[in-house]
């Protein structure tokens, strides 16, 4: 005998946890398909060359490498000089990080049949070998949305909207907080670093977690002039997305740079007059990856505490590393894990989550099956409600109790005296009334 | 630059695929809830103790193994003795090969909170180093549903008209082969083959295969006497599944064995009057899996030459091994990938699937993505219809190209004539007609 456990860091989804999660997927899904995605689906394997080299080196650290199959001996033999080379000679694939670069290898491979522009949605789990924590599972989903082969600026909006969107059917206030790189490019000019915007991302992107002071440690402790930085904090905010807002910016900064991401963001503001959500202009948003080139995006809970729930932005050369160029886009990715952990704390999932079936059949006696079952072919034929019939007859408190468990709304009791007269006894569970009534009665209350 | 490509065995699902695979699933899906079955999910990493020694020698070289994280050097160094044992050293988990054995785990290590008797489904991707070729891939989806917890005859009934509903509902008709072990088992023993029933199943599970005559090789290759073997043929063989048939063959074998099974046989044939598809006994059906103990099922193509499509049975034990014993219970699986081939080389899908979008909004200049974009929110909000707005003005045809591309049935036409009479040009891309109306004439017709 064997102690039944889960691998560190992956879950298993009940019937109740499944129906949590397909209702955030939903949720998403259906925001995504009014806007146009259509769903891609890539394998959960790619070649350990298509992942390595994407993600940094310790992303690199992170990938799941799965074993070749056959004799792995003589090439782990002649591999032995360092754990990288040995990995390299014994493993020829891996899981998938993220669903971006799969989407970019997908792109590449298509370009010849893909009509420009491509919108594609993308749910679907990836895995990362990160230390497990609250939140934090090496099996999670991400739900992805892309625009590529176009730099229209409607894309944008369809992203803030989209945000706006899912959160309001969800019932989870958030703020969207928006920022363009080449104004952020632009305020680091404005700063004096000059030549160094990677490092001076790096660093603000870590405000949220180490304040302004640790973010001019940060700075200084790469030997980098922060003597301008003192301007920073009042440049380094958040902002209400508005044109006055806008206009101030630019005058403030004075750069082609800056101008050009106004420029931008104003069409953008010009697009629409409300969302049900705040949306603000934080120029302190940096987003750690270094591929994005336009607006960013990052969103969070009015209640605070919990971080991101979602993210994106523009890029212009997903594609190039798989020597497919020009190919400018813009994608969002929700965290559903993460969403999921804060609906289930504010017990914001509805009810019916925890319905497992809508109606079960009770038989009270061995001779009543047959009856049971054709009164169960009816319910599954004519309406839309799950049905179940107890597999044993009698002891009606058993079933009772049975159909409590699994939630059900109607518990449908039938004894001999039922089938003579061609009728079956229904009782509410919600409201404990219960009646007699014949099948067409029957099928007509269920529908 | 690196050349994109995909891992051998493996595949994309773009939209279309999507739509197809997700036109199976939702089949399958409606018929196991609407029989009150609920959802689980697993990871797709098991610990590698969990995987191995439950599908065979054969099945444990199939496992896809997770190489472990961190430096695995030394404990490479010191397991060098076989193949088997540096796997093991290096890779504590493994992807899931079936959803039979991670039910298994499941069910055991929450058997306390399981209310009896549990129906599941379960539809995920399994992976296995199978040799890849058409119709075999190395990453596939089964769509599974057992109940257990139950010795009730009511669940084989269930799986056959699941069966019957699902095939019905893609419009394929299948021919349903039922067999119970013990009759197989009597058959055997009628057939001298008493004490090496499982010698006996391997060879009978290579009819279809191998043949008559090479089953019969395959007995004498393993020394078993084949003399009683000449009246095989007209007991391993398919019978109508009538109550005088179950009657004759019981008075053939005249054994406790068969008796019992043609108990539980005339049971389940007492339970339906009529299904969509043929159903048979198929006393030659042996399934190639030990644990089956009861009923048994296979489901073939009524226009041959896939192979099965479906298939399942009643087993005692799949617990055991976790330490919970005396779980009997019944399961099916839906092969999904051999029906999506089947589907498409029988042109059976519904025309609707290569759909990417219901609506596109074409702008004919910059100033009006204001009301175009108006107009796409109207839609979004007030209709089912999924809508996207062409990103760039300009280019009626081009425009008009992208929608035929997207197979859209509508194109929204507005240009600046329309914005000043706040109408819109709706074309049926479908018809070719084309008119003018206002926005909520545009809704009442999209609804």
């Amino acid at each position: 005998m064997q102690k039944a456990s889960l691998v560190k860091g992956t879950r298993d989804f009940g019937p109740i946890q499944v129906a949590k999660k397909n209702y955030i997927f939903d949720t998403i899904k259906k925001v995504f398909k009014s806007y146009g995605f259509a769903p891609l689906e890539t394998p959960s394997m790619e070649k350990i060359e298509t992942l390595t080299g994407k993600y940094g080196e310790e992303g690199d650290q992170l990938l799941f490498r799965i074993l070749n199959n056959g004799d792995i001996l003589p090439k782990a033999e002649s591999n032995f000089d360092s754990n990288r080379a040995l990995k390299s000679a014994i493993s020829d694939k891996g899981l998938r990080y993220d669903l971006t670069v799969p989407f970019a290898r997908y792109t590449a491979m298509n370009m010849h049949a893909l009509k420009m522009p491509f919108k594609r949605y993308q749910i679907q789990p990836v895995w990362r070998a990160d230390r497990p924590q609250k939140g934090r599972y090496r099996e999670f989903w991400q739900c992805d949305a892309d625009t590529i082969g176009t730099r229209s600026l409607i894309c944008e909006l369809e992203c803030i909207e989209m945000f706006d969107k899912v959160f309001s059917a969800l019932n989870l206030p958030v703020v969207i907080h928006l920022n363009h790189r080449k104004l952020l490019e632009a305020i680091a000019i404005h700063l004096g670093f000059e030549g160094e915007f990677e490092a001076f991302t790096v660093a603000i992107d870590k405000m949220d977690k180490i304040g302004f002071d640790g973010v001019v440690k940060e700075l200084e402790s790469k030997n980098l002039d922060t003597s301008k930085f003192e301007n920073a904090q009042s440049l380094l905010t958040t902002f209400d997305f508005e044109s006055k807002q806008l206009k101030d910016l630019d005058e403030t900064l004075t750069s082609v740079l800056a101008t050009q991401a106004i420029k931008d963001l104003s069409e953008i503001r010009g697009y629409y007059n409300q969302l049900d959500n705040d949306i603000v202009l934080d120029t302190s948003l940096a987003r750690g990856l270094s591929y994005y080139t336009g607006c960013i995006f990052e969103v969070k809970l009015k209640e605070g505490g919990f971080g991101s729930v979602a993210a994106g932005g523009r890029y212009d050369d997903l594609t190039e590393v798989f020597g497919v160029k020009d190919i400018s886009g813009i994608g969002i990715s929700f965290g559903a894990d993460r969403m999921y952990d804060v609906l289930e704390d504010l017990n914001l999932f509805p009810q019916e989550m925890s319905k497992m079936t809508d109606v079960l059949i009770c038989p009270m006696d061995k001779d009543v099956f047959s009856f049971a079952l054709q009164t169960a072919r009816k319910i599954r034929n004519n309406t839309q409600q799950s049905c179940l019939v107890y597999p044993k007859e009698g002891k009606l408190k058993k079933q009772l109790d049975y159909a409590n468990a699994l939630n059900a709304q109607y518990a449908i009791i039938i004894g001999s005296e039922e089938v003579e007269k061609n009728e079956v006894s229904i009782k509410n569970l919600n409201s404990g009334e219960q009646k007699n009534m014949d099948l067409t009665q029957l099928i007509e209350l269920l529908k």
